[in-house]
């Protein structure tokens, strides 16, 4: 039997020369405030145990994770269809690429992409009355935290500077793969980005994704068991930017990163992880965090593959 | 001594086959509104004689024929300053494509696509309180017709449904290479688009790109000799879209086409000469004026090749 | 406990519709001359129980599984090595596409894709004197068969026909990427992807990937456990062409595919797997082989998600 | 009347600090053995006068000029049925780029590109038993100049270092863009590419070009005019690489460049004029050739434009 509190305990010690490398995101103010060395780490397993290491209370910008929980939602609104949409293939190029969708006549390659993650909002959208304050909600349901919420100041930053994602927004309406007015688009998927959340919070909120898409505190599943293990397959395939093959090869779990320094993986069946360090590789994805879940799937030998 | 009137007339009589091939453009409803096979033909010669045949009164919409105006605006305002935030290379891809923005960083490959328009228009926007109106009566001035006047209700429709333009407008503005609001520069270029001039009339504004930058009748040369010969560069190796070299090949003069069905072309030294017909190539150019075109050079003997 | 030879024959039933969709290979004579309808699947144990339906026993050209054979000889050869001049990324691209190539200096991708393959076997040139045959004799030893072989007749094919495989090559050479005279890798290359093998044999070369580094009948391990789990995230990353998002989603294996119909994967811990259908998709995968492992892995819950 | 031999003079004393601009191209030891600060500059007008300065005599490495005179005889051979295989358009992509031959389905963009010139080569050979030989006593003829030759050690060289220009060829061969044997174009292609000529040389064997098609000293013309006037739109539209635009804008001359530092450029009706300095700009066309012409048609007020 394995002891995860004294596995992350080593992982926190061994991941010490690695807080220093990689830069922090500072396209908007708000997110080059937070302290470059942070560090936290926590598990926790499909039989309800948890495990925590570092400022796994300190709450940062979840940025791209949110895509995780958009892309649940517009699949339990609407399943399948939301394929005719979007792909479901690695990009094989920079998240924010508008290369790719001009070449694909504005289909986004996968949903975790930004191009991606803008139509999943504009699904949403034709479901719901507010799209914004829903993810809000099923987030907080998730994670059973009434008071996360979303950092006003980091939204408003990125609306003010978000050229690049307004472009591909305009881009992809003018293909017609966008039906709602694209600056509306763009202000619920800002506000997605800019929820901030623990590595606690988001290790609990991730629980489905490990458990056949069940939280084991709510009455209801999240997603069917074949939902659940087709996002763990996005996941692995496209959740970490143009850094996919690596990420499996080194630590071989589905995970989705962002670029406020959180990771947040499963191994389907076993646990819920999540890790939290700003410091990013030149792909935007947390140095500290993928050595930290490579350091873990190593000690434990315990992978998808 | 060549006739000129007889030669219009010659090529009047042998376009008629052309004239039902290729298709009016058709993304906004007022494009699409004039009658098909119109067709008009313009000639004014350095030494101040004209001739027209066709609907040479009739106005339409000079669309990218605008950016010919614009860009004689920005070099008389900024000179070789431009060049620093615009290339001048032909683009080899159409001239709405956001690829090769992205591979050169938000630098638009020469003036005369809309990206290089946008950017332009920008330049203007530095120097003059207001773009749109600086940018009309300039045309007015070198057509001397004071009732020249922009189609709103064409700029409205731009307005409404040209993402594509706001794409490449917002993608610019993430490279940096943008210093007005998006919004305001798109504004003012889809006002510039849809200004309504007949051939007699653009021909005569063209008057200075063959006459080494003067208007005759303007008491101040628009452009230096110098800077003439280089617009009449730009024009041949980018003004007619990605069918330049086809262009240059069987016309063999500097030309800007727009997508109203306008070209409008000179050879220098010689004459200014503006053909119209709506029904548009594949790429963009009016199928029957650039054969009246080749079949006006081919006639005279007279190109700069 | 689950029944495998009832699933399989479960499969064989419910794969009838599939085996007419799709074409055959057909750029070299040889590849198209067998039964378009043929099917078999066989199921290894990492206990040693086989499963088998539809035509196992019958060889078929195992084309691009070839490469999995090979990177497996060069990880056991340089180890880490050889990723300085490979990648790890899927490609977002056609196997063949010398597009990415040019953009990334002549660095492939992935070891999968055409390229990669020539790279890998330029590093066996490199460590061994006959390339060729000992990829062979590698093969004969994981499958515990003698009498497996090249298909001369194939190779040739291939060698006549292989242009864009060629221009690659070169390709690669101009940047320094190949270290051999680009015919000589060529022609080893070919004729590993001529080789002729059953299902049967394929399911028991492959079950090392799925052992983590041991075929259970030979003394010495072909990788270590290490090596194996990042092979079988390099199969899941990138084994099946630009269809591998589609393929995990769906399939959930790791899993390599080859033109002549072939596909191997694996559950690690569990099991190796082999299914062949000649008739392909777009992408280049068996349509009823992909399909035949989707019902595997639904009926029997077991994937890596 | 202008006097072309001062001329020419000034301008010999005004480039002497551009002569220390660029690179000489070194990827063939041959090309880099020449005095980098070489110098010759001639002009021929069509009534017959001759004017020089400089190295004229010196031979050099005519290299990519050789793709001028494959065309003449392509055209002169075929006529526009060359244009099946071949585009007419600017590439906006490096002179060896495979990127746009792949979306383009083996189309070369022009025939003065690397890879538009092996499919004229491939023309010539459908047509001419011997086509090395052929253009080389085109050349001679031209030229009037018997011991014009090619530089065996420079083809040579070619041949052992081309893997671009070999992947290209094969690439074209995948999609049947090619109807013989690659290493078959390509060895007439490098010894086209070899043949040494002098700036004074040059210029006489591109009379035709600027005199409609006619060398005065010849019984036939070697172009038509409308053959001509269409030669000069390609050299114009394509004939310095990726810097057509810059060179229009600058120099305003129908050109074409090589990598030997040489370039030779005409005005129709006019001139045919030569120069040649062995460094080069980053797009590969002489800094000092391309400033001399500059100097040239600003001095004389002599260009298309």
């Amino acid at each position: 039997m394995l002891d995860f509190q004294a596995i992350l305990q080593e992982i926190e010690i061994e991941i010490q020369p690695y807080l220093t490398q990689g830069k922090i995101a500072s396209y908007i103010p708000e997110l080059s405030m937070v302290e470059p060395t942070s560090f936290a780490m926590s598990l926790m397993t499909v039989d309800g145990q948890s495990y925590h290491v570092g400022a796994h209370h300190k709450r940062f910008s979840i940025q791209s994770i949110s895509k995780l929980f958009t892309l649940t939602m517009a699949i339990s609104l609407v399943d399948e269809k939301i394929w005719e949409r979007i792909g479901k293939e690695p990009s094989g190029s920079p998240f924010n690429s508008l290369v790719q969708l001009e070449y694909e006549n504005g289909i986004p390659r996968n949903p975790f992409i930004n191009a991606g993650a803008l139509v999943v909002t504009d699904v949403i959208l034709n479901e719901l009355k507010d799209a914004q304050k829903s993810v809000l909600n099923f987030i907080r349901t998730l994670a059973e935290k009434e008071d996360i919420n979303f950092d006003f100041s980091v939204a408003k930053s990125e609306a003010l500077t978000g050229f690049r994602n307004r472009a591909m927004a305009d881009f992809m309406k003018s293909f017609g793969n966008l039906h709602h007015e694209p600056s509306r688009v763009l202000d619920a998927y800002f506000h997605h980005c800019s929820i901030a959340m623990s590595t606690q919070e988001l290790c609990k909120a991730g629980m489905y994704l490990a458990n056949r898409g069940v939280q084991p505190w709510l009455s209801e599943p999240i997603l069917t068991q074949r939902q659940t293990k087709r996002m763990n397959a996005l996941m692995l395939t496209c959740g970490t930017y143009d850094a996919v093959g690596e990420f499996a090869y080194r630590v071989g779990l589905p995970a989705k990163s962002g670029v406020g320094g959180g990771i947040l993986a499963c191994l389907p069946g076993n646990f819920s992880i999540c890790v939290w360090s700003p410091r990013l590789s030149e792909k935007g994805n947390s140095v500290a965090g993928a050595k930290a879940l490579e350091l873990f799937t190593t000690k434990t030998k315990m992978s998808i593959f």
